[in-house]
């Protein structure tokens, strides 16, 4: 078998996630169904692996998934495969043939995230899908200086929602940054980090949005972090705003 | 009767165009419900008059419209009212009260339209509704080569779909542009002229896009325009790509 490690785009607003689901359009069952038919392979259901789920309509701009295939194929000639064959949602950026030792999951060293807020009174139509929406007055300058509170690795279980599966709820936060893009009249706020619970960077930019509001104190994510308890952070930024940008392995596997 | 002039931008995508028809979800039909929601004269159906059509997938920055409502309700209040009635891919972006003497479609002065057009290899997910996509080579400086040769005052029947019902085919061109976005990998059209005939813009983009790739003469367009003969440019470049930019009126209806 020939394993592809393959970094892809997508638009997530007409799917229902990333994992596959039974009568659902999801990224998965459209990857899958794509590699299955490069691969011929009718007695044997090749699989994909992703580097984690994204939720329905979260987008991506450089998801990471791996697949064996039975045959031997130049990278150059899958990416053209799996394009031609994809839908115009989803597009392949990179292909790379990569040893067994590679898993797009289990692999991953860390992950980049970004959030795009809109401001603005009122919903740009172009925006409606491509980003959050804040129409009050915000203080970035006490988001930034909330920010660095949320670096280090810490127990996220208050930014966790309920339904992730994991050992532990420790994380390390590499970066944490929030920009205002005057052309744009948008707040990007961008996450890197070992690793993501469930819904944790929608819950991280609702609180900061709390704090940019006077909701919350500019320093309350410390405590935040301490109590322990989703109850003490009720709010998710919508989906829409939401890119998995990046997802980082060891050095061999990167091109 | 009280008129307003309002300026709106649509994301055309879901629309089968500006224009109301039956069984169809129209950018037309969705302000009507929204202005007659708020005149409450179920006597009457209060009608719209927008500045021009926009066919199917053409998305609008600066799209104008009118219409007379019975009572006076402050700017504002009508911004106000309208986008909290309109769906997210219809903002109304400026209310003005204005004179019986203006008319969105007869009172024009000009109109601006550009037109995105997306390289690259493959179709960015990101941009599938908001640009045209051309693959393979473009010679940028031969396409500004060719531009200067629409402007003026012309015959353009040559660019001219059939199904479009006007007086006469001349119009004039003031201006006439082409740019290359290095960061977005597009070139970005910009035409700016007294008029525009039925898919005229899709017309020139898809001609300067032959001349690009070498196949006509840089300086083509002269013929084309003497022949009159919309057999003489035989292609239309995508909807997805076309934005009506900004609708010009006499200085004393401008804001």
């Amino acid at each position: 078998m020939y394993r592809y490690k393959i970094t892809i785009a997508y638009d997530g607003t007409n799917f229902a996630g990333f994992q596959k689901q039974p009568h659902q359009r999801t990224v998965e069952g459209v990857l899958e169904r794509a590699v299955n038919k490069i691969a011929k392979e009718p007695a044997k259901l090749i699989k994909v692996y992703g580097s984690g789920r994204t939720d329905a309509g979260v987008h991506a701009l450089g998801q990471v998934v791996h697949f064996d295939i039975p045959f031997n194929l130049a990278n150059n000639a899958m990416l053209h495969a799996l394009n031609s064959i994809l839908p115009l949602d989803v597009e392949v950026l990179a292909v790379q043939q990569v040893s067994e030792a590679f898993h797009a999951r289990y692999g991953t060293k860390g992950k980049r995230y970004c959030y795009r807020l809109a401001l603005g009174e009122f919903v740009d139509p172009f925006k409606r899908h491509y980003t959050g929406h804040w129409k009050f007055p915000l203080d970035i300058t006490a988001i930034q200086t909330a920010l660095p509170d949320l670096l280090g690795k810490h127990d996220f279980t208050t930014f966790c929602a309920s339904g992730g599966h994991t050992k532990t709820n420790i994380r390390e936060i590499y970066e944490a940054t929030a920009t205002y893009n005057a052309q744009e009249n948008e707040v990007v706020f961008e996450f890197y980090g070992s690793g993501f619970l469930y819904n944790m960077v929608r819950i991280m930019v609702a609180v900061l949005i709390e704090i940019g509001s006077g909701k919350r104190p500019v320093h309350d994510i410390s405590r935040l972090i301490a109590a322990k308890d989703r109850n003490e952070a009720r709010q998710t930024a919508p989906a829409s705003g939401l890119y998995l940008k990046k997802v980082y392995y060891p050095a061999e596997f990167e091109k």
